[in-house]
């Protein structure tokens, strides 16, 4: 697990257009959304998640409220939306099977906690990509615990180009990436 | 196409608890949403679309007011969301650059409506799932298109376990489902 964290943590990371999120968010990975409030810091797994927007950049979040992290995330109203590879899916598991209230998960799991460029609220190093959000709407917080957040910022790895994501289907089981395929010539161009 | 349509066509389906449809729509994959309204049935593809509770089981979807969709289940209150594979990849691709106002897609595609048990919406019989849905909240409809389905009732195929699915990426490529990984012994019972 720490070379392969190494090897993510490696990989040099380019600003990437926040109206282009969906191209990672889109295919429904498990992410890891990492919160800062006064001075505590925490990361939790997100998988009921949905882009809205293109521009603003939207992502719906489900945040349920016995999270550690609604909290931080309802005070700061930001949040970082952080891409894990398969090369971190231990990682993954743990976060998601642990408390914040309980340890300090960039500490417990190793990962390296990164100043964000917009909001206070720490990247990921070790992620692929990380997406810096602002709360955008909060309307249904109370009723679903749901949250649109504008990406403000984006940085993504310039390599691999499809990184090989997790996507959770329940009971402890996940989906893996598999492979890619186009079907561009079959598009109308404003149907991309 | 017509032979792999007939293969999935073929595989009974069963009744499937609708507070587990996470299993099939977390993981992110394109969907075929299918509507009627009146004489008027459509399909649409829809990829903006999260989980968002157990029980009741419900999606949250974003469905653009430009398409033709929109005002049959505006209308309805329904809809019923299908899970293609790979075996349908041209088909899908077919129904998200043509408009119901122009063509019916059911005929054109050579797909199969089947009444629904719950719903006036149909069923497309040639996808692996069909999920019946009622509106559950409007509240954001006329701010974001985002629609408050609850699932009432859903209908899975027997085989295969893990279907292979397709999962858009934007620009006309599309990420289809890999290997499965399980977890299972790391989660804690309730995080499952």
């Amino acid at each position: 697990m720490t070379r392969n964290a190494r090897t993510t943590r490696s990989a040099p990371k380019r600003d990437f257009p926040v109206g282009d999120v969906r191209r990672y968010l889109e295919p429904g990975p498990i992410v890891l959304v990492s919160s800062r409030w006064k001075d505590e810091t925490n990361i939790m797994t997100m998988g009921w998640h949905a882009v809205m927007e293109f521009m603003p950049s939207l992502v719906g979040c489900v945040i349920a409220g016995g999270n550690h992290s609604f909290d931080l995330i309802r005070n700061s109203r930001e949040c970082v939306i952080n891409l894990p590879t398969t090369a971190l899916t231990d990682i993954v598991v743990r976060i998601g099977n642990t408390s914040g209230a309980e340890i300090d998960k960039f500490r417990e799991c190793g990962l390296t906690a990164e100043e964000a460029r917009e909001v206070g609220a720490p990247l990921i190093r070790e992620c692929h990509a990380n997406f810096e959000c602002r709360l955008h709407d909060d309307a249904l917080v109370e009723r679903y615990n749901f949250f649109i957040f504008e990406v403000v910022k984006a940085h993504v790895a310039a390599s691999p180009k499809h990184p090989e994501t997790l996507h959770y289907t329940g009971d402890g089981v996940f989906m893996v990436s598999g492979r890619i395929i186009s079907r561009r010539s079959q598009f109308r161009p404003g149907m991309l």
